[in-house]
């Protein structure tokens, strides 16, 4: 992760400046406030604003004139019976600002979240960072055989090398051109005085994806689990995964009793169908189901026999 | 405005717990957080969180790692290029929650207004309060003459008092039939013991729109300017005006630089279609314009000689 | 519901002006194109256009330049595949266009659903239509006992005459006050000279929040069904589940394997947390789990066993 | 722009399935409908659907029960009027459907429209298409030197030539590069059985931002113009506003009379903040203003001459 020395000492001057606020505060979340927390090779994420904390979903749930309650056992239980219930708007009423380092192919994906708001570093005004996403050798996997668009065994040996190799020369030498044909060096100094330069919103289009950007993203507690629990998960591809953990962890100290609901009621628990469920209780009831009589198809039967850890 | 002795000590001890933190802090908004701020006859608004202020805006503009700048000239200027030039995105960076009362006839017009997060006070789990939205005499307007959605003059002697006089006996029936129908007094306790009473999800419905509801609302400093900009204008129901106009002081504290440029550049002007300002650029060149050689309808003509105080 | 000589006129008219077109045409649904169904006592919902079919899922899950397969077999697969997912873009890409007549308090609950576009009849404009929700005898029910927001038994007796009696009375009175306050009849014509009667925008306060008002509504199919699943749901107030299950026809006429899929997968399941999961997986081991070693509290442990049809 | 004879063919079979609706149809864009209009060197459009037409959205504007009137001058001048005000919710009752092929980059500010539905075309499950944007010579422009992210004059000579050379040697390497990388063909066919090929979510990470990606992008006709209005503008980035005025010509085809008064309102006029309409005011009675007394700042005042077309 690339933070710059003056980028080092702007946070420090932020991070002295405290002042007095009615509003709730969170200590833990204070402790890393415009820190940034290290995601893959060059990226980040740093929390830069928040509003809002476990009993501000209490007080909103509860349209009060004061705090939800003055019991953090009675605010628990009630959070608990929000998230496990899917009521969804008391945790809108929570939100939280990141400032993120990120490949453009990750933040493809990202975006695709769109209950957000989004202010991104503009390669039209402004000249990109020699920063690219490269795999370290253990997350460099083949296509999956089973699936379709996940990764299987991790390449080994001269492939291994080659492939590496590939994406180091070829980011390197994209971003020497990026230069040479806005006619810039990496400070966005003229380099060559008989030569214009090609405009910065063409010149970066020789950039790869895996350059990295940066944006400030402001989302609500609501669709901040949403986000976590999406690309935490192992569908996901990996690189978005090491974002959204580095999330469940800011999460943990923002809301604690919120992220512990969530991770008891919304990761790691499965969604059963109506054919589903049907077999669960006759299983319960000791009888003996086989695909055929369960109304499911050959492949939803083998996800609901791994989901229970059953033999398909 | 009934805020029960109960409420106002939740507000003084919520008021009370003041704490430091390292996010921005508006003192301005400070002294008015979580007090009341009486809109019509029962209504309020209350400001209870807000995150970021004027420099965040510029913080989030320029995907900064500390402040915007430690220049105070220069972000005012930078947030006045941004409102001038309609840039959305750095003011969907900061964020604002009310507790508003409101009658239900405005909460409907309110609600049109998408992009914010809502918490309302259940009318299905918990008995309204007796407090009806009625008009002033001055209010009490009649339709106008001229517009087909607006009022005109207003309503004097015998008609004026019966009409306050049919609102009103309407109001306090229709509380005491509500009651009546739950079989439960106005604070839930149970009446009469022989009656089971009607569920409160139906006893509601002999309520007329004019009764006071209440949530909490969150949106972000742009989404909070289009309302002001749309609810605060001399077309918006005059109720609603009453509500928008409590926002603008609102924004004046929070964001001193950005309600300066909202006032000059979003508030007041006009939008010139293409033929306006062809007509526009000829008269300023000395020429004469009629409504036949404009290319506009004689209502347009109407309009735009209106907002340059001509004469049509 | 009330449709008048004219308004069944104008809906034959439309009815009557057939026209070809290239794109996706469902037979079963130009069936009742423009045609109320009625709803409640006098609401309805109208289809008044639609945009794709199962078909158009497919497509646009595929991005294919012609249809998604010819093979309605593989088209039916990948549907199922996706709604079991939770994969909802392609679902986003049909969109439905609703007219529909519905009480206010309805219409208040209705409109929490964002993602969709309204246009409402107006009550600062026009006069609305003398029609109010009374519920049928047997809906007419007491406050759960159980449950803090639903509803418990049937009223009976003199405590349901006098209810019954109390909003119809109510209704028609605050209907009459209406066109007074606005010295208008019911089609909107003077009254009385001599007045000048209270703008339309006031004078609505009078009437109770089960007067009917009617609007445009546009949803993608997404969206729709969403707000099927959560309106249909037993949990949802009476009224507005009337309205979600005359739309869960509607889907079921409109695409049919969605609608097949979405009975199976999204409708009458159960999400299982990740504890349930973990004394579900030990139950089907044969092991004993009692609440107290389950990790669940004893609320959310009656929630499994009821689901799990056992006992608590 | 590459359709292969495949696509050609799907394209062709699918324009040859007409079926009646009672649905309105629109022949004009009936006409168009599926056909690919090309866009940049490799890119396009295509309407793929399309909801309501010009009369729909007076229906809707009236929550009508039949058409909106019969009488199309009826028709346009409520259009007119309402697209003069600003009133959005009619025209999000039209809805638009479109395939578009498009450069990443041109995809990553396209995306930035929130308010639509999209699918694209997954690089983790397939193989992209060899196809990058190269510009044209006239297009291969300099950094401008009076805006910070627009361009200026256009190279030429040998800075040119070396610059055209760069990209698309860049767009040859990296393709090859990608394939090589996944040990796959262009049709994904596996090329040397002793490797096994990185995963295409890892691979693709090799490839420029100017590679060209595809989706279905669905929109109403509300957010279609907006994205027309700010993407066909100039100060757009040339390679977006070539879409933006493709885009434009189906809206003329699609809702005339809407795009008639697109044209006549919200396209080519100008916004007067309300210090220059007070400006513009005194002018038009004869008064000579200057900068310093107008209350704008030396810029504010130059756009406002600029746009005025006097001498600053």
């Amino acid at each position: 992760m690339a933070i710059s020395a003056v980028q080092k000492t702007e946070i420090d001057d932020i991070r002295g400046q405290s002042a007095p606020t009615l509003r709730p505060v969170v200590p833990a979340l204070e402790e890393i406030l415009y820190k940034p927390i290290p995601v893959l090779d060059h990226g980040f994420i740093r929390v830069v604003d928040y509003m809002g904390d476990d009993s501000a979903i209490v007080q909103a749930a509860r349209v009060s004139y004061g705090k939800g309650t003055q019991k953090t056992r009675e605010d628990r239980g009630l959070i608990r019976y929000l998230l496990r219930h899917w009521h969804t708007t008391p945790f809108e009423m929570c939100e939280i600002k990141l400032h993120i380092k990120l490949p453009i192919f990750i933040a493809r994906q990202w975006i695709r979240h769109r209950t957000a708001n989004v202010n991104e570093y503009s390669a039209r005004y402004s000249v990109m960072d020699r920063e690219f996403y490269i795999p370290d050798a253990e997350n460099m996997a083949a296509q999956s055989q089973t699936n379709n668009q996940g990764r299987g065994n991790v390449l080994s040996g001269q492939e291994a090398q080659r492939a590496l190799e590939i994406l180091k020369v070829n980011a390197a030498r994209s971003f020497d051109e990026y230069l040479e044909l806005m006619n810039e060096d990496e400070n966005g100094n003229k380099v060559c005085d008989e030569k214009q330069g090609l405009a910065r919103e063409l010149a970066r289009m020789n950039l790869p994806v895996n350059v990295y950007t940066q944006w400030y993203w402001k989302v609500d507690l609501h669709n901040f689990m949403r986000f976590i629990r999406l690309r935490a998960d192992d569908h996901a591809q990996y690189e978005i995964q090491a974002y959204a953990k580095a999330m469940l962890d800011v999460l943990e100290r923002w809301v604690p009793h919120t992220a512990e609901a969530f991770n008891d009621y919304q990761v790691g628990g499965c969604h059963l169908s109506s054919p589903a469920l049907v077999t669960v209780k006759k299983m319960l009831q000791g009888q003996k189901v086989t695909q055929e009589d369960s109304g499911m198809n050959p492949r939803e039967w083998r996800e609901l026999m791994a989901s229970l850890e059953m033999e398909a």
